[in-house]
């Protein structure tokens, strides 16, 4: 568990869009966003206060987070001072880049002498238990892709913020990186031992209130032959209690799979129903989240009302019409 | 890759079961099987020739096999005299036990010293790919179960075996211990990290002759939460063009989840065909593999019979009476 709030740390970030990690905390969990650290030549901005360390540190921030990717992963010297000064004034350190904080001799001589913590978010930090299967009290929604990137997690943060604005009880449980970083908490799943995968699922979504429910982060999909097995530990492990299917029209191949087409919305429902029920037979799917980026806002009404007629549930797209329709299906189920 | 042939190391086992991995290299690789070494209070005869470290070197042993369960895992002060003498006439050591020869500082000395190698087969050995997808050359064959535990890897020797009698091209692919130690490599599925676990399927069973047939071990069930998602990746990174459907009609539950009930082979059937009809169109359920022995040969029979009825596929307990029905299947693929 990563303490917040966090000072988010853009570095020398090259243009927004490399800041993206930064973007989605302050989006998401704007309460763990206490302010931004920007060095000379920065070219990201997320609109919030530049702060020093110290400031930082007054202002209740608990972490330094490397909110930024930079090319190769590396965290370069220029970086380094920043962060050997953070854990000198009493920041844990936060990361999701490939290269691990924990292979910096200099971070984790520091961080030992400092009694500061190192947070490596691509490895698992947690002993997981293999699954045990045993019905969890408390309610579970997943979201299940075509594909990989498709949306899961956006629409499962979506949902989990209007969910909150209704006064329901919800919780977004991060099974990647982004997700890890944004709440402070989840399993990596990507990066967990085989045998551990739905153990590990069932560790992040424990027993809870009736009337709660978990957003479990989808990962990969069952239809995509490279990651297959992680969706499948996610269907199994998370024993969901709703699906949304989630779908983005216009990819002309399976992402990174040229030889491979995107399944139907109708074989999606269908397969993930079927597995889903050996862990919860009362599973259902509730409804459809579309990415509909690359579609004129016309185009992307038409489509959702095409799926909506044809599968009998509601669809929409979480980003540009709200997720209103998808909360409106968990809260009736 | 480890070094064949092997002395098989039974210890002080205290009866013939715990040393069923040493039974397991002799039934299937005799020809691994140079010798056996036995300390003082053996239980176990695997009758094969009682040798010492100097005539099981002289016979042509490259490798020490650990081929005896004991409890805990451990390795114990008694084994480790003859495991370092066995470093030290220039075998190589290999276990599959959970305590791991690595962790041990004085078989790493030795073994440094020596420039001999220890093999720990539950952990994998090599830097697995993400899988690509690609459609590979030569056919594959893997055994996809009701539960855990029903007879896959039997099912796959066993068909090996056959096969090679009848002069088939044909390789049997280990993805768990046992297996590993039985043909001296594979991958440990189930401790490889998620993200590669498809990809160590594909990497172990690489483009092949257009005739020739891999038999990758099966681990797991799709209808087990516990491990379903390895089995997922062995469907989608094996591309199998036949599958295997394994029983044990007599399970009262899933093995280790005592509230979760076996799937009918029917229900297997169309759901692990649907998952690898991803990879794999042309994936076809050529046979059922049915573990028998809690039933009386009358029994047996009449039920092999019944589920040829119902499934319209041959079915047989190749154990019990031989692969060949299964081979004949999938030959005519």
């Amino acid at each position: 568990m990563i303490k917040t709030p966090y000072l988010l740390f853009l570095g020398d970030a090259p243009d927004q869009l490399a800041a993206k990690v930064a973007q989605g905390i302050k989006d998401w969990r704007p309460e763990n966003a206490v302010g931004q650290f920007r060095m000379e030549g920065c070219k990201a901005d997320l609109g919030l206060t530049d702060m020093s360390l110290q400031e930082a540190k007054a202002a209740g921030a608990k972490t330094l987070v490397i909110g930024v990717a930079n090319r190769g992963g590396m965290i370069s010297q220029a970086w380094k001072k920043v962060l050997v000064m953070a854990l000198e004034e009493g920041f844990d350190l936060a990361s999701g880049l490939h290269n691990l904080l924990r292979d910096e001799p200099d971070l984790v001589a520091v961080a030992e002498a400092t009694g500061q913590e190192l947070h490596d978010v691509r490895i698992p930090e947690v002993d997981y238990p293999i699954a045990n299967g045993k019905k969890r009290s408390g309610k579970r929604c997943l979201a299940v892709g075509t594909d990989c990137s498709v949306g899961k997690m956006y629409t499962a943060l979506a949902m989990d913020k209007e969910m909150r604005a209704r006064g329901m009880k919800s919780t977004f449980r991060a099974t990647g990186q982004t997700g890890i970083l944004i709440t402070g908490d989840g399993v990596p799943l990507d990066a967990v031992i085989a045998d551990f995968m739905a153990g590990s699922v069932e560790y992040i979504s424990p027993d809870n209130d009736d009337d709660h429910w978990d957003l479990i982060e989808g990962q990969g999909s069952l239809f995509h032959v490279s990651y297959s097995g992680v969706t499948m530990a996610l269907i199994h492990g998370g024993q969901p209690d709703a699906l949304i299917l989630s779908h983005e029209p216009t990819r002309e191949h399976m992402r990174g799979l040229p030889e491979y087409q995107q399944p139907t919305l109708e074989e999606l429902r269908d397969m993930a129903l079927m597995l889903a029920r050996v862990a919860n037979p009362a599973c259902q799917v509730v409804g459809v989240s579309v990415n509909t980026q690359h579609m004129s806002e016309e185009d992307a009404a038409a489509y959702l009302a095409k799926v909506e007629a044809d599968m009998g549930i509601p669809a929409t797209d979480p980003f540009r019409f709200g997720a209103g329709k998808l909360v409106d299906a968990l809260a009736a189920v």
